[in-house]
């Protein structure tokens, strides 16, 4: 799938809102505005000089610089990020977008960029909702795409070493021919790539099962200004730090992960999904962390709160004609393990069968096509994430709630809220925000942003699950880990990019 | 358990060698030498301006720079140590030993101690095996044993904040009392403490259940010359990349670990041990692989080869009065899980039952005691380990058996190995070797293990899974991540530690 400015998804199938929906939000007080899309208009481009280099190393026909290619790469799928493309705002847009087809030509372009005086954005998917793309100065976009090869795969150690710009239904097509699966879903699947995953620590819907993707990473190249680093000559090791999770993370900041080795699994000849009822989310969070701590896993484990089930299903009966109550999903790759099953029994569950289980399959990457409908409504919508250990959790998730709704006070807000990736000692929040837009929804988003990042730093928990840091979080993570744990960051970033050309601004605050 | 300077364990229970191994030895051409131990001889020590700092920060009664003190601090037990130590080589022995009491007190040190040109070594149990003791100019040894306190037990999260100089044993013991075990078991178990596990990424003999030590960890506080770090607000994060990992392998390089937050789990009520037999290790080997990759998992899980095998078994009847074949050990914390055993029996595993089970569990602490004995009677025996993706295992067993026969061609040398640590895409690989003593039996060992370590390159494992780097490993861990890296790590600890008073020559080549 290729992503379009301004909306997400297959621009041949949009979706559009139920008419219950467009009601509903009547009652936030929601209203059209009718908006024409600004067109975005073009501005100076690079010197023939610099365009004469970028060709140089990946050949004339790789390099675009024309409006539509480049407004094609500018930013990502945030709700402010989609509001500033249907704006027009052309101010992160790169000025130029080059697409190299191997490693040496990734790492001749880092090489020589400095000289050029080029930024440069490392581009996968283009799916960041953190600002990961938005550098403080000009730049050159890298796109990967073209790094697309499985490069091989080691069914005895059950290892495949994938470039950077395989995307993840790509990925999956490809182990799938030799039988295999990654098992990495998340909600960006049909646009994210490897490298993507990657350099921003995805997690996915099978997280349960499979684990997050910096978790499947037992090998990684990294083109940097100062040349190569290859990783990974174990699943593990006690040869020093590991220094595989330095540059996962590192968000383009460090190098360029041209290819990955991950852990692959046999792909499953069945799968199963049910949904099961709780009476509250906190007897849901209960049953949940006894999974996660005591097992059997799932491969797929969630649960809404009172409200996200309440407005994601549109059929209260789902719940067994009942009212009220909360919604968790579980999911098997492989066979159904009815230990699972007893342990939800006995944590107070019922069993809703196969039904909601497949609503939300068919669903799963449903949810960030349905914002560009709501936002055309006139609605901000907009997600936000964290983890925390256990016992925080439920202070967490009240402090974020009430931070949002304080900070949204003038368009109340409906905040949903879930759990996606659980461990034995924690668990990840995903809120999902609906409110009326003021007349500037992005401050208006922005200032809500700021309250409940406060209340995430304030309550315990970490300021990203599995978003990333980008710009959006590049504050609140720097008062996360502390002054010198980012002098720690600078000093790495310093050694590997000492021109500062990889994605300025990004990740690690500017001194 | 307090070691002792030159041997192994508990002074008050030593282990002496059965008679038909000392028999055996002489087949290999060992003799006795009878040499009597050197007593160290005492060297000048800090200027009183330094012992004056020293006390000031953690009291006159926790400072010592008497000899026996500094002597029993001296370097760690690789068999290299030992030998030196018999030798009365005072030339790593630390100039004083402090205790501090908190982290404070270790920031406080760490803070002054390049005013007062003092370097520091980290001392947690002292059970390096790599050199992970002995700086490259004279020092303070920082002994951690007063931070001997469990902080916090959040029986919620399954969380535990345990000091760093709590030991196993007591680790285990204060956990006991509240129902719950870290499950980590590395034979140093007796001597290591909890700062030396993480600063050292151990892995323990129950790591097929319960991991790594290095996985086992959810935050970590750092005391650097330059200031405190503390992470982890969550068990995983994508708020860039995972310091903890940074930190954890840093061997006392960027900081002391002055706490850590650690996974717990229920203690277990009930245990089973049991052996295995196989026809060959590649037998045993294709075995172990299936449950590493498909499950289920025991908590140990271990497999000799057939020379370990042979060696171990005083008594050949315990496999099932068979000739030859390999010896597997099973083990489960909980219920005994038939499926476990039953993947075994279709690869073509016979069940021993439990005897040679409980024999490893018994003595599952005893073979480095085994080594003093050893060479009293004029044996070098020492240990190596590695580890590799599946697919390299074979080969990296056979490269590293060749350069150890060869390089100690003149002493022909039995080499023991065996698989002790599983993960799904590869297995760490443990080399015992014996043969009779050179002359110089340090650089007859230091040439064998420089074979090992060029073979292990060569073959594609890493130098270390849970040994670590130290002094010894130096050189090859260098090479294994490359130069670029090797800048990354100096710039973090230039950052951290600008006046390279932790551990100088520890883990990272000094320029």
């Amino acid at each position: 799938m290729q992503l379009t400015p301004g909306r997400w998804g297959d621009p041949a199938h949009p979706v559009d809102l139920p008419t219950a929906a467009v009601d509903a939000l009547k009652h936030l007080g929601v209203r059209r505005t009718d908006a024409e899309p600004v067109e975005p208009v073009d501005r100076p481009g690079l010197t023939a000089d610099q365009l004469s280099f970028l060709s140089q190393v990946v050949g004339n026909d790789h390099v675009a610089s024309d409006l539509e290619s480049r407004w094609a790469h500018t930013r990502g799928y945030s709700t402010t990020d989609l509001l500033r493309d249907r704006a027009g705002d052309t101010s992160d847009m790169p000025d130029a977008v080059v697409y190299p087809a191997s490693h040496d030509e990734v790492q001749d372009l880092l090489a020589g960029c400095a000289e050029q005086d080029l930024a440069v954005v490392p581009y996968s998917g283009g799916t960041s909702v953190v600002g990961g793309l938005a550098p403080s100065r000009r730049f050159v976009t890298v796109d990967l795409r073209r790094l697309d090869q499985l490069v091989e795969l080691d069914e005895v150690s059950r290892t495949a070493t994938l470039q950077a710009g395989v995307r993840g239904p790509a990925a999956e097509a490809l182990l799938a021919e030799r039988g295999y699966t990654l098992g990495h879903f998340p909600q960006s699947y049909e646009g994210a790539s490897i490298g993507g995953y990657a350099a921003a620590r995805s997690s996915g819907q099978s997280s349960a099962g499979y684990g997050r993707f910096d978790q499947m990473v037992v090998g990684v190249t990294l083109a940097t200004p100062r040349g190569t680093i290859e990783l990974g000559r174990a699943p593990m090791s006690a040869a020093g730090p590991d220094l595989r999770q330095l540059v996962l993370g590192s968000e383009g900041a460090f190098g360029i992960i041209t290819s990955v080795v991950v852990r692959i699994r046999p792909r499953p000849t069945e799968r199963h999904f049910e949904g099961w009822r709780f009476e509250s989310f906190d007897t849901g969070l209960a049953a949940v962390r006894r999974l996660a701590q005591d097992g059997p896993l799932p491969t797929v484990l969630r649960l809404s709160d009172e409200v996200e089930t309440a407005v994601n299903l549109a059929d209260p009966d789902v719940l067994g004609g009942g009212s009220g109550g909360v919604l968790a999903i579980i999911g098997f790759d492989g066979p159904y393990n009815q230990a699972t099953a007893d342990v939800l029994a006995a944590a107070g569950g019922t069993n809703l069968g196969v039904e909601p289980g497949e609503l939300w399959r068919v669903g799963r990457y449903r949810a960030p096509y349905l914002r560009d409908p709501l936002l055309d409504e006139g609605a901000l919508v907009e997600t936000l994430e964290t983890a925390a250990f256990w016992s925080r959790i439920p202070a967490l998730k009240a402090a974020v709630t009430e931070a949002l709704v304080g900070a949204l006070g003038a368009t109340p807000p409906l905040v949903l809220c879930h759990i996606s990736h659980v461990y034995e000692t924690g668990a990840s929040l995903y809120f999902t925000v609906i409110c009326a837009q003021s007349d500037d929804p992005i401050e208006q988003w922005r200032t809500a942003k700021r309250a409940a990042n406060q209340a995430i730093a304030d309550a315990g928990g970490t300021i990203s699950h599995h978003h990333g840091v980008g710009t959006d979080h590049r504050d609140a993570y720097a008062t996360e880990i502390g002054p010198l744990a980012v002098e720690t960051l600078r000093a790495v970033k310093q050694t590997l990019d000492p021109d500062n050309v990889l994605n300025p601004g990004i990740l690690i605050p500017e001194d």
